[in-house]
């Protein structure tokens, strides 16, 4: 029925749709009704509790005997510096201000701890199908105990040196996440909200480069993106927005009723929540803390200024060199001789789609 | 031959495949080279002179008796504030000094000229087969001119706004270029650099939204994202990076050099070259002029600061509602009956493809 049912196969799944595990708007209800669909459910385990997981896992148990996969954050705790904090409290103060909350705080909270053993005893007691890791790679013990208890492993990468990372450490499968994608973009290592490969030069050069079946995630919305998804390379789709306004979801009523009037602006890249780069409904406050770099000379006048810079400098310090995110796609031949291999694999791309 | 032949009826070629018009790269060897191989060739024209136009205009006629197009930018001149001026030479002063390049400039030259009547009566002249505008819509006089004349009309689009703008001022058809795209962004208005939606979500929304031919562009690097673009539901792409190491392009040996070992990382989009959003190579200059924001406290300790502003202000000034660029598409339907009907139309997605 797909044109290639390797993920299908390394899952015990039907259709080759994973329903991401979005933190706070995901629930056993949702997670059991799209295993029992065929595709994979699965549970933002995130921060919660060890109990609640555990509750959670047996609610979807208990409505399906299907597959499904819990999520968890692989995240160095890292401390921030005085300095820092300082300069943070300064510009939310206004905000703080205009919002009658007094002044913000002055303390932060323990940094996250990430995927320790107690988490890992949970994993190897709940046994799940499938574990799948936000935010990077998990320690070599903990990915072998996992595997030794015959768990399918799965991380994301936003890039093909991520994807290569993840292979090499062990996982079963790569989720390509791309730009368009909502929540945290699972970098990594944190990144600026202006840096991100579309899902559409990012899945082919994944899967170019990693031999384990990569999952297509980001701006996929419907059935055409799924199609684009294989065309591209991938052997399976992870879509989180599109469950979002399923009864089963946790979603509030006023935000069924945004996405219900979404256009394709409502939403932005922004580390001015959580200190990570996130994709979110785009807001006041999202869109001040982002902008608030120097304004610039307009276009095309500015050329004017960095002119005398890039003709100086060095390539790496300040080319204008103008290309796009499939360059690593490039090939060096004539035009025409070009245009007649684009036709040539795309007629097979098509072809491929096809066989059922 | 192509699952969807309006782009190549409407254009008068063999192939959907537009090659874009990247002003500095682009040559009329170029141009006429896949005009001859069935594409579509391109001429950037930009603030180029008229001689320079018409004469690379008949060269191109000199190589081959195929369609070809010409494209221009729509810029609305605007002056620079001052101020603007003077803070940005204070910030540039580091790397002039740096480069023994003495003091920024203190006056700019005038703005940029736009499409105006020389302009139009040189295309007049010339009558290539199609006319490609960027950042925005032509004046209806210059518009009505053209068609008259015959000329078939194409302008880009950044987001699904924009796409219905250009298809009421009459365009016959539409490029939605996607945040993977190389070169500047054609949006309508100047954009921030973290601004863009990736061409996996973009697609499939402006083909919702109008009843012109779409062309993908951005991402697209081989025959894979060909077939994924149709798949999305375009009728042809537009390509740029992918033509830049054909022997036919005025790409500078030292930047042949670097697209060979371009990765999927190599570019961010920065308007600290032109004043404009672009896609170039990623640079020292590029990613401080992006990164002097001010820095936050890591992840996840920033939640301490955001949240009780997120707690206390209105959805639409500070909510922290995470989804993705196709929210669009999202549909309210029970999770298993969605999974079902996900599968439905992949299908009927790849079986469209394989008409031949």
């Amino acid at each position: 029925m797909w044109p290639d049912t390797r993920l299908c196969d390394l899952f015990g799944i039907e259709h080759p749709i994973v329903q991401a595990p979005m933190m706070g708007s995901c629930t056993p209800a949702l997670a059991s009704a799209v295993a029992n669909a065929g595709g994979m459910g699965s549970l933002g385990c995130g921060e919660k509790s060890a109990s609640t997981i555990e509750a959670e896992a047996q609610a979807i148990r208990a409505r399906t005997n299907r597959p499904f996969n819990l999520n968890f954050f692989v995240i160095q705790p890292e401390e921030t510096d005085p300095r820092v904090l300082e300069k943070t409290r300064e510009k939310l103060q206004p905000w703080y201000e205009d919002l009658g909350l007094g002044e913000p705080p002055s303390e932060l909270p323990a940094p996250g701890r990430g995927f320790d053993d107690e988490r890992l005893d949970l994993v190897l007691a709940l046994k799940p199908k499938v574990v799948s890791f936000h935010f990077g790679v998990p320690e070599a013990r903990i990915i072998e105990a996992l595997k030794t208890a015959g768990i399918v492993l799965v991380s994301s990468a936003t890039n093909v040196a991520e994807a290569r990372a993840l292979e090499d450490a062990g996982m079963d499968a790569i989720i390509a996440q791309g730009w368009e994608a909502g929540g945290h973009r699972g970098s990594h290592v944190p990144t600026a909200p202006f840096d991100g490969v579309g899902t559409m030069a990012l899945v082919p050069q994944i899967v170019d480069r990693v031999s384990v079946p990569v999952i297509a995630a980001g701006g996929i919305g419907d059935g055409r993106g799924i199609a684009a998804a294989f065309a591209l390379g991938a052997c399976g789709v992870q879509m989180g927005t599109a469950f979002l306004n399923c009864p089963e979801a946790a979603t509030e009523p006023a935000r069924r009723e945004r996405l219900r009037r979404a256009t394709d602006r409502d939403t932005m890249v922004t580390d001015a929540f959580s200190g990570r780069s996130a994709r979110a409904m785009r807001s006041r406050y999202a869109q001040e803390m982002e902008s608030s770099r120097t304004e610039l000379p307009r276009f095309p006048q500015m050329y004017a200024l960095s002119g005398p810079i890039r003709e100086v400098a060095d390539d790496d310090d300040a080319s204008f060199f103008l290309y796009g995110q499939a360059a690593a796609l490039t090939r060096e031949l004539p035009a025409g001789d070009l245009i007649d291999q684009l036709v040539h694999e795309a007629q097979a791309a098509m072809r491929t789609l096809a066989t059922r």
